[in-house]
């Protein structure tokens, strides 16, 4: 543990627990610039030899699903294999609860170079028409190299399904890494992980080395072989280095992260959309054009349109720059696409919009501390406390002077959770004092848990790795915009 | 002639003449949103039947050239041919000085198909190592079908080196388009062209009807078939519709129009430089992503750095979308962009940035009128006279409030010339009051001349299509950023 820790928030978690009953389970430490920062010494890259290729003759490896069409029936399984032959491209898979009735689907397989590397053959298996909410195996391999999975499918779309999301971004493949890891599979809550960009940090190696791609593919099958991440591009996918000749961005992720861009109607896999149990979610490429009249511009506005609140209530956006950050790293990098995407997130009363990119852990929401009185004396004052409300910007017309971000009840929750633990290490330079945006940040590396409820309340919290799975440094309630449309200071 | 003209104008310009005696040729309709509109009728595409094909087999047409190379010594000339043989790639060539001496040059050649249409072949042949500053005659077909074209070469690039470059843009092919085009010529000054964007308005057509590409490659080649148009992609180039499988974006474009990208070190022909006379000209791409981390983000952080302002004292940049635009039409579409790359062309101390998109004209820059006792008491009244400086808008860090342009004299100049009268009609709704960064606008068909003087000094006029061309109905010196920064209205 480092040694320049605050005890700040341990006083104020104790003094909660003794003084503030509040009917949300609303803490002191759910709005302020957390004293709990780590060193920012970056972590070190994990070596090769701690992802061994799995045993036997062409092994399937770097296994992954995610989902495969608009709903939630399809499942796209992804694995590698160091040779191609009719065995290699065959996934089995059975229902858990019938393991008599096996099913074959067969992957495309694909390959690219990149300067001195070959890649093994991608596999990319989709399957359709799988039954919801129905725990699935799948095998892969052949002979001795025979490795078997499973994952459960989502539940129908609906408006009150309850599901639980992982949020992860800028992971890389440190040791800051594996504890990232490591936490949220402890945490046996989450079901689907929502993956805000940044995968491998292949690009952070001379001749953007592309094991680095492999390693991280075997890194986190541990968890992405088991249930669905739902990939979003950063600017470590593009990957491209024109002083080796490799001009062609997002070459590695697009061939070996496949998702069901075309189920909704886009034309790119760097935006999309999924319903996944009570959520709608649209996934934005920060990093491809965007402006108006662009294939990007174009998808998103027919996309929001829709958007049934009455099917999915909860309205999710992901991209990997956010458009709120209050830290000096990447700050207003999202500014381009903030001006002109934000007046649309709020129109549509967009629920939460997720974000990476910066290396700290970002949340623009505080709900108001019901014993306000009470804790004034005590903990208020060592966390610097200031209740936050939902916040837009997007009035300004160049000349009216009105650019500065106020309340709006419309407006999305923006949460920062860029602190997976890649090889470049904490952002912890923010910027003071806080503003009007921000309630809470830390640079600490760790996830989040979204638990959506019902169709007007979820429950989210935030975990450092410095603590046990247990622990959530940060939590609150939040409300649908749609369905609920309180201000969470309110209530 | 449109029946609701204002006469104001002409009264000016009489009294202007009469009481107004500057040093710097500053009339009083230099500042102002003239009355001088034009019906916003939209002008009809010209029928087919006007742009026949040339006579004899197989014979080259659609003939365009621009600048082949970094320097000027380099040009690209291209054509498009019915059929495919070795005659139809050859292009011959010689000084016009020296007839004696012919040499020769074979284009690589390129179709695309697009839906229903299959193109011609389209020619392209990039000659290098000409002289500068010199005539040249160039031969295209063979047998009946021999056409003759010339150009004249840029001088090299320096300091003190006169040139003079027409501005043009969205264009279209109705008989407005005729008449700016027309006037354009007419008009002998002009040695190259700005083109800001919006060729051919293939894409409002059924379809997207690539034909129209044909007829609008016959209808320009008058022009540049015999001096240089740089070009710059807008959006009507994008010419992507899902609804008939046609999703590569810029297909079309990037077949017709080639242009030296990697001359510049530029990955992309969507944006590139080259050096012409006393000019350093960047074009940049409103279409493509531009955020951080990308292609084109990564080369014009890398350009600016480049520019030699002791070779090349004039410093533009092109884009389709303006950074400042006060007509209702596209207001703000420029902002994206406006908010990554300003600080740099502040810093830079850019000294135009040309931009077309909007079907009107606008200039953002104003210079002192030294007459202002005199005049205040006639023309001022008539034109709502108000003298504006060149500003900026780079101090925003989302809480600060710094969101007004304000004066700064390292900025540029910002143009849009997007009326040179295309299928869509005129951009007439002007936002009232006229902004702080608007000094003339005025929605009527029409280019602009820029004439490069020296490293110092620039003259500047904006012709309507309904004045004889040597008609000024705007102009302006315009001093430059890096050796004369000087403000406008101070001298």
């Amino acid at each position: 543990m480092a040694s320049n820790n605050n005890l700040a928030p341990y006083i104020c978690i104790i003094l909660s627990i003794l003084i503030c009953i509040t009917p949300n389970n609303i803490f002191c430490h759910a709005a302020k610039t957390s004293g709990y920062t780590r060193s920012t010494n970056a972590s070190a890259d994990m070596p090769a030899e701690a992802f061994p290729a799995p045993p036997g003759f062409n092994a399937p490896e770097q296994v992954h699903i995610t989902q495969g069409d608009c709903g939630g029936r399809g499942v796209i399984i992804s694995w590698v294999t160091p040779y191609k032959n009719d065995y290699a491209s065959i996934v089995r898979y059975w229902k858990a609860c019938d393991p008599k009735h096996v099913f074959k689907a067969r992957s495309r397989v694909y390959t690219y170079s990149y300067y001195n590397y070959t890649s093994g053959f991608i596999h990319h298996a989709t399957i359709h028409k799988l039954e919801h909410d129905t725990k699935y195996i799948y095998e892969l391999g052949h002979g001795d190299s025979i490795r078997q999975f499973s994952f459960t499918t989502p539940p129908k779309p609906g408006p009150n399904v309850p599901y639980t999301f992982g949020i992860m971004g800028d992971l890389g493949q440190t040791y800051a890494s594996n504890s990232t890891l490591g936490h949220y599979m402890a945490n046996k809550k989450g079901q689907a992980v929502l993956f805000v960009g940044d995968l491998s940090y292949a690009d952070n190696w001379p001749l953007h080395d592309q094991r680095k791609w492999d390693t991280w593919g075997r890194f986190t099958e541990n968890s992405a072989a088991y249930q669905a991440w739902i990939w979003t591009a950063g600017n470590h996918e593009l990957d491209v280095a024109p002083e080796i000749n490799e001009y062609v961005p997002f070459k590695a992720y697009k061939h070996r992260y496949h998702v069901p861009y075309k189920s909704s109607g886009s034309t790119s896999p760097l935006w999309y959309s999924i319903k996944r149990g009570p959520a709608h979610i649209i996934v934005l490429s920060s990093y491809s054009a965007f402006t108006k009249y662009t294939a990007q511009y174009n998808w998103l506005e027919a996309e929001l349109k829709k958007v049934n609140r009455h099917e999915t209530p909860w309205l999710i956006v992901m991209m990997h720059a956010p458009l709120y950050n209050s830290d000096n790293y990447h700050y207003m990098e999202g500014e381009s696409m903030r001006v002109i995407f934000e007046p649309w997130f709020v129109q549509h009363k967009v629920d939460l919009v997720l974000a990476g990119h910066v290396h700290a852990y970002e949340r623009s929401v505080s709900p108001r501390l019901n014993y306000t009185i009470v804790c004034s004396i005590s903990c208020a004052k060592l966390l610097s406390y200031r209740q936050t409300e939902r916040i837009s910007n997007i009035q300004y017309n160049i000349t009216n002077g009105q650019c500065t971000p106020i309340k709006d009840q419309n407006a999305p929750v923006y949460l920062t959770v860029g602190d997976g633990g890649n090889i470049e290490g904490l952002a912890n330079n923010f910027i003071e004092p806080q503003p009007s945006y921000s309630a809470y940040r830390e640079a600490s590396f760790g996830h989040a848990v979204l638990e959506i409820k019902n169709q007007t309340h979820a429950f989210y919290t935030w975990h450092r790795n410095q603590d046990h799975e247990a622990v959530a440094a940060d939590s609150t309630w939040f409300y649908n915009r749609f369905w609920f449309p309180k201000d969470e200071s309110s209530l």
